[in-house]
């Protein structure tokens, strides 16, 4: 949405981002390498200029859920680069992901099947990754499929080009959950197994943003960091191993200030009332934006450092606060309310409402005007 | 998204929404007049192909917050038919609203001073609607401003070319509830006090979809459904009044099916175990398509009439299901599991997660293949 008409803005700093993408590359720099997973539009901030961004910051790692996420990022970093497609393919789909020379992620016998039809019809073997399940149970090789894999199914797998081995932490935020250990060890297990029967060893990874910080043997060849780029600590400490900065802050303006007197309710259902003489500023951001509608009488922004809790059920496209205790120089029409930002962190707003913060990025809807910040800066980033 | 690399399929049936607008328009003629609240691309569902099917209908009076929304809309139906943005207007977009014939909500002192200056520049009065507050406490002319455009504002008021007056009421879907009658007091208060110091009456409006079925008294001369057109009854007991058909179905597709073995643990957090043999369903679809974080361990789906649970939290693309239960036949990759349907209605989902079907609609993403269903019958709908 334009400038002119847009009733709240959306800064991203792409600046920080690839701080953050840098510090993780350094802190498991030499032993691995650093990916990025940009899936679902980068978690709603833009897949383009984030994707773009971190590849010219030395990127060369992507991973995404969907064909058409894969292909988009291909237009946008060019021909060099790896593209991984978590969901792997659907039938039809095939010569798409030659074509863009996007990688495969296969979870299924099903999927390996069809590719190796695939490329036995073209009589070519393209790359692909593996997902195999170590204690997540949602999408890659169960403990059945393995058991076929590294059993009578064993030389499927010597038809394929393998590129890259993958699994996935369910509690990889949770330090000391001894599930991560033991995933860890089934992982090893996988690794010994597929390399043997393969002959050669593709590179392995285990570990987004949280499994990084669990120990060196998490590492493997490659790191696949989402949260983390996104200057999102996925849990209370990690402050003292890696510093990262936020990237995303948004401000909605403030479309009315009225007086409101006491017994005076508010929003639908009349679910807040005042019991004092109070200021109203409604502004213009509602659920249809992503502010989830359990945040109504839940959750803050801030107006110039000065906290202002929600009032009333969040609307489809308003919110309501209470600004009566913020200081009268600093009301008025078009003041932007701080949603996300250094006094309202999105730890913070996520928490009030419930959730995390990767629900309120990738439900951002399209009506902001996006601000990307630092963008020029990003030729002299440090590379040591 | 594609069809053949969609994970989830969106049904939107354009039949029902007309079947729906007609029937409301059928209750309220002839004293009232029927629009249509299309504002947030049509609550999510493609403001493009549904005014452009309410407009067939006979659907002339359009509401959108946004002015490019309202540019958008303007473009879809033509050069006839009014549209009203909700939002007003900010400084510098006055031109655009004119030159598309957009007509601005009023809905602050400072639109009315800011279109006058306008207005008064230019040397051409152009069509306003006003909006006052009679118990929202949200965005519309507050007791304070309407005492002053009763008294010493009311010359102001004079220089408008008011087409409509409107009000908004905050528990229309709360029968017997003694606020909507004082809302319709206040309101027809605020008709008597506009009409008179115009010389003039426009057009009033107070109801929304609930509010129509509240009495004859709350129709003025032109109500603005939302919900009802969409299919979803704003409160229990409504289908007494009015037949309204689902106008949204929702299905995604199986990706994996897994057996599950007894301790075997789902997903982030490990948040489900299995206390029995089980299988596991894995479908294309996540909270950054719209289905709502909180529905984990708690929502539904169904495949071929039989319910089936949310196991394990929500993730970003994927989400699991325990079909244990589900008859062998039935179960295969590539099957659809109801989400939103015929044995799961939205009403239904939209509880288990917390929240209201309107909270689901406009989080709805752009990662469906969508289906618009009986577009071409939409000419052979009986007018009478």
């Amino acid at each position: 949405m334009r400038f002119k008409e847009a009733g709240a803005f959306l800064n991203i700093d792409l600046g920080a981002l690839v701080f953050n993408w840098e510090g993780m590359r350094r802190y498991i720099s030499p032993s691995s390498r650093c990916g990025a997973v940009v899936k679902s539009d980068a978690y709603g901030l833009g897949a383009e200029k984030i994707s773009s961004a971190l590849y010219r910051a030395g990127c060369r790692d992507f991973f995404v859920a969907y064909l058409s996420e894969g292909i988009a990022l291909r237009r946008v970093i060019g021909d060099s680069g790896r593209i991984f497609v978590l969901h792997g393919f659907f039938s039809g789909t095939e010569r798409e992901f030659t074509r863009y020379k996007l990688i495969p992620v296969l979870n299924t016998i099903e999927q390996i099947e069809g590719w190796l039809l695939y490329t036995q019809k073209v009589g070519h073997r393209f790359p692909v990754a593996l997902h195999f399940d170590t204690g997540m149970s949602r999408l890659s090789f169960s403990r059945q499929d393995q058991e076929f894999l590294f059993g009578e199914g064993q030389d499927k797998l010597k038809l394929l080009e393998v590129v890259l081995v993958m699994s996935h932490l369910a509690n990889g935020d949770i330090q000391g959950d001894k599930k991560n250990e033991e995933q860890l060890n089934l992982f090893r297990d996988i690794r010994d197994k597929v390399s043997k029967i393969l002959g050669y060893s593709p590179e392995y990874s285990l570990s987004a943003t949280a499994g990084i910080f669990l120990g060196k043997e998490y590492l493997f060849d490659l790191c696949r960091p989402g949260l983390g780029l996104y200057g999102i600590y996925p849990y209370i400490g990690l402050e003292d191993k890696i510093l990262l900065r936020p990237v995303v802050s948004l401000y909605a303006k403030i479309i009315q200030l009225q007086r409101a007197h006491i017994g005076q309710s508010v929003g639908y259902g009349s679910s807040y009332s005042f019991t004092r003489e109070g200021i109203i500023a409604t502004v213009c951001l509602g659920y249809a934006d992503g502010f989830l509608r359990s945040l109504g009488n839940k959750g803050y922004g801030s107006i110039c450092g000065k906290q202002v809790p929600v009032i009333g059920r969040i609307s489809m496209d308003l919110t309501t606060f209470d600004v009566t205790e913020v200081p009268s120089k600093d009301l008025y029409i078009g003041q932007e309310v701080e949603i996300i930002g250094p006094h309202n962190t999105i730890d913070f707003l996520a928490n009030s409402g419930g959730t995390i913060p990767y629900e309120l990025f990738t439900n951002i809807g399209d009506r902001y005007y996006r601000r990307y910040k630092n963008e020029e800066k990003l030729f002299s980033v440090d590379r040591k």
